[in-house]
C-alpha cells in the first residue's frame, strides 16, 4: 500500500509540475486571402520565437488562406522564407485544397509542407495539447 | 506489487493506443453571413466524410451565422438537407440567437436542430476532446 | 489489492463526476476592429452570466481588436464598464500589441487589464480546459 501511495504521488505530482509550466505550443488556422491576416500571423510567429525560443509554432494553412504560401501570389515569401530557414515555424498547406486549386507543390514557397487535409492536422495538434488560434479579423 | 504494475500498464497503455488513432470528430462555429463561408463549410464536411466515414461532425450555427439554415434566406438548402439526410453531419443553431432574430424553428431547414446555447455546445464538445474549427475568412 | 481497486474507483469516478458537469468558463479571441463584432462578444457575454450566475469568461483583445478597449475609440464603453464592475468578465489585452501600437494603460477604459501576451493566456486558459471561442463574422 506505501508503494501504491508513492506511486500516485509520483503520477499526480507530476501532472502538478506540467500544469505549472504550460509549454508554448501553438498551431494557427489560416483560411484567408487577406494580406493583412497573413501579416499578422507573421509578426505574431516572430514575436513568440523571439521571446520563447522554445516554442513550436505551426501555421495550418487552407481554403483561400493559399495564397499566403504561393510563391508568385504571396506578399511575405521573404518574411515566411527566413521562419522557415530558422527552422521555428512549420508552414502546413492542405492537400485537398491544393487539388481543388489544381496547384502542385512546385508553386509553393520552397519548405512549405504538404499535409493530406489540413482540418485533421488542427484537431491532431489540438488532441495533442498544442493551443489553437484562428487567425482572422 | 505485481497486479499493480500491471495495472497502471494497462491503464497508460490504453491512453497510448488511444493517442495513436486521433478520431476524427469536430465542431464547427459558424457565425458568418457571407455565402463564402457557408459554402467552405459545406464543402469540408463533404469532403471530411467521404473520405473519413467515421467521423462525426457538427456545424453550431450562431449570431449571424443563422441564415445559413433559413429555408428562405440560404443559398444551400439542397447540401445542408443532403448532408442532414445522410446523418453525417448535425446542424445545431443557437436558441438565444433564434429568440433574438424572432424567429422560429418552422423557418428552418427541416432537420436542423435547436440547442439553447451555441455556445455552450461548442465548449462541451471541446470538453468532450473534439476538435474546434473557427469558420471564417 | 482491495484498497487499490477502491482508490482506482474514486479516481475514475471522480473523473466521470467531472465529465458530467461541464463548467461554463470560456475564453473569447478577440482580434478585430468590427464594432459588429465588439458588439457581439459583448452581448453573448451578457447572455451567458445572466443566464449562468457562475460562468467565468474572459476576453483576450490583441492586434486589430484593441479599438474595443480604448476610451476614446471604443462604441461600448458603458458596456464594458458594467461588465467589468460586476466583476463578471475579465478583458484582458495584449501588451505587445500596446506597445507596437504606441499606447499606454491611460489610454484603457479603467478596469482592463494588460497582460504580457495575449496568444499565451489564450492557450494557457485552453491547457487548463476552458472553452474557446474566436469571435469573427
Amino acid at each position: 500500500m506505501k508503494k501504491l501511495i508513492v506511486l500516485l504521488f509520483l503520477l499526480f505530482g507530476s501532472i502538478y509540475i506540467y500544469a505549472q509550466k504550460i509549454p508554448y505550443k501553438v498551431i494557427f488556422d489560416l483560411t484567408s486571402k487577406d494580406p493583412a491576416n497573413h501579416q499578422a500571423v507573421l509578426r505574431q510567429a516572430r514575436s513568440i520565437i523571439e521571446s520563447r525560443p522554445d516554442a513550436k509554432l505551426e501555421v495550418a494553412i487552407y481554403s483561400e488562406g493559399i495564397e499566403m504560401v504561393c510563391k508568385e501570389k504571396s506578399a511575405f515569401v521573404k518574411d515566411i522564407e527566413e521562419l522557415i530557414n530558422e527552422k521555428k515555424v512549420a508552414f502546413k498547406v492542405c492537400g485537398y485544397t491544393l487539388k481543388r486549386k489544381n496547384m502542385d507543390e512546385s508553386q509553393l514557397i520552397p519548405g512549405v509542407k504538404v499535409v493530406p487535409d489540413a482540418i485533421y492536422e488542427i484537431i491532431s495538434r489540438q488532441k495533442e495539447g498544442w493551443g489553437y488560434i484562428k487567425v482572422a479579423q
